[in-house]
């Protein structure tokens, strides 16, 4: 089509929603008006449709062969974001008696726990934040609740850039729940060691308006009576996500995300990619001579989002607008943090960090 | 671009899901890889950048302006469907001393009082069950609570085909509240009767994955600490629907679907449109000498969705089969009731009605 070739695409960093792949993109928009012969496009098309019926199966399938789930496991597409899911987390799966476990990492973990004493019992298991969350705790760190109705932690921290290297070890029983929102599918996924994951899919799934929940079956026996329908795991699993009308459009894209994520070679080939493309970044910070200053410590640097400082805010603030005069866009670090954050997500080409690692070098030559 | 005229479109009479305005799904294609200059879709662009601010501003200012809404108006763009605002709604208007009033006239109304009765009291204030719900109540059939916290009712019933004339009457002091998701902006408005209504857009208004909530601002007074925060009309208007990451793709094609009803002249004219297309479809029933038999009694027709038998089930299979033979695809009964049923929503062109009234008198002249 003509109009891929003459749209101009630049350098996307930003933190989420974030950058799709192009070949995904150029698909959506070669089916856009008349999806497989249907005559209609997905935006149009019934979520009782043979046609969404293939889209949501094929989606559920792809996820199901990339993390290597089996029937035991059930995959949810749901509304919301993540910070619905910090409501529903504990509505479904804690009991009223029960306390749940939770290790605070930066700013959603915070949210996660805020939201779940609104309803109930939650205890912080550990906590970095003394040092500006520069860090994942150590497993020594953590004093774990035996009894808890489960242990919840966030495996990667975008405003921070930090990215815990292996997930805590939870107590026997206790189940291990993630929010895998930043980091989702970025590498190799060892799914037997959770009870649930979860992830927003604008990130590193998809476009916004689609949350993903993978849990172990057993876990749906917890699921009380006389929730919201809506946010019933149980009901939602019964109905296999169509209980109400799902996202459909959203669902598609994360779809076809995760069809080119099997073909780009699955988690493995996309842990590799992810890492390189971290490593050209953070190369460009450790041979800076201090000039740029990562915030992470690098026990615990994240793949997905790398975080760093300049000199000062006025050194800061000419970094970004020079980065984006040469197409290199949503960079600026979050606004509780300032800075500067590359999100170097899935669907970040290596181009992209590449150009930013140069860019980096470049602009350092010029202020030094 | 080439692929507009290559694409077939088919005539799209789903219910929901539902047909989009051709010149909306152009656009769509048009900007998928680079909105208005910014290098990168909507699909993945920052919920904080300049240009979705732009975009949900947009869509708020065009809704604003079809529904003649003021500053005494909040609008939200939420997730979840009309189906989380069952239960959404009571938590934030209901006290938890009161009881609200609903007015029974369909499968949806019937779910609206489920949700509402998992959290505190729910009362019908009337219903048309007995005679399969072929009407809506008159309103000397009502028997309204005057303490309600509020009075709910479904304005249009997709699987049944009726819709209210007029809204009913509260009782001075209860705010009416209205699931509008099969007819929202589908002719005049007179919002001043409302105190809240709510619509999924994906029947008339936009794509599956975002829900329009449109509300009396002192209405949030009664919003009670310590919801979710998802769910909490107060935070989400506050944060002007961006507390966290909303749908946005699926905001901008309601937004492009609110700029195109303006185009074509607003409510009034949409009114008019949709009044013509199911007249088309009516009058093929009405002379049919009851080859065609109309669900809904007269002065309850729905204008949004026209629903009728056949002689029997082997002649509404070979009226489907035959329709979908010629391109008129989604006339399927909803599953509960059967038969057939023609969604006529805002973006169904009056060629679709037509091409719907013409295959009824050939098909029943093949058939008589």
């Amino acid at each position: 089509m003509t109009t891929t070739t003459l749209a101009k695409r630049i350098h996307n960093f930003g933190a989420g929603p974030a950058a799709l792949p192009l070949p995904v993109l150029e698909r959506v928009q070669a089916e856009l008006l008349d999806y497989a012969g249907t005559g209609m496009s997905v935006l149009e098309m019934s979520h009782r449709s043979a046609a969404f019926e293939g889209i949501i199966q094929k989606a559920e399938d792809d996820l199901r062969a990339l993390a290597g789930l089996g029937s035991d496991h059930v995959v949810l597409f749901l509304q919301g974001g993540a910070s619905l899911q910090f409501s529903m987390l504990p509505a479904n799966l804690r009991a009223a008696s029960a306390s749940a476990d939770y290790v605070v990492t930066g700013h959603w973990a915070k949210a996660a726990v805020k939201e779940a004493e609104k309803s109930g019992r939650a205890r912080v298991a550990g906590t970095t934040e003394a040092t500006g969350f520069d860090r994942v705790p150590a497993a020594g760190e953590l004093q774990l609740d035996p009894q808890a109705a489960y242990l919840h932690f966030t495996s990667n921290n975008t405003i921070y850039g930090t990215q815990w290297a292996t997930a805590p070890e939870p107590p026997k029983g206790v189940p291990l729940v993630c929010d895998m929102s930043s980091d989702a599918l970025s590498r190799p996924l060892d799914i037997a060691r959770y009870g649930l994951v979860y992830a927003g899919a604008q990130k590193n799934l998809g476009p916004a308006g689609v949350t993903l929940v993978v849990m172990r079956r057993e876990l749906l026996e917890r699921v009380p009576a006389g929730l919201p329908a809506v946010l019933d795991y149980k009901l939602m699993a019964e109905n296999r996500s169509l209980y109400n009308t799902p996202p459909c459009f959203a669902i598609y894209v994360t779809g076809l995300v995760l069809a080119w994520l099997r073909e780009q070679g699955g988690l493995a080939a996309a842990g590799e990619r992810n890492a390189a493309k971290a490593a050209l970044v953070y190369e460009a910070i450790d041979g800076s001579d201090a000039f740029y200053r990562g915030h992470a410590q690098p026990g615990s640097r994240s793949a997905m989002n790398v975080t760093f400082r300049l000199e000062d805010a006025a050194a800061e603030k000419a970094f970004l607008a020079d980065a984006q005069a040469e197409g290199l866009d949503g960079l600026k670090g979050h606004r509780s943090v300032g800075g500067v954050r590359a999100s170097l997500y899935n669907a970040c080409p290596r181009e992209s960090a590449a150009a930013l690692a140069g860019f980096m070098g470049e602009f350092r030559r010029r202020r030094g």
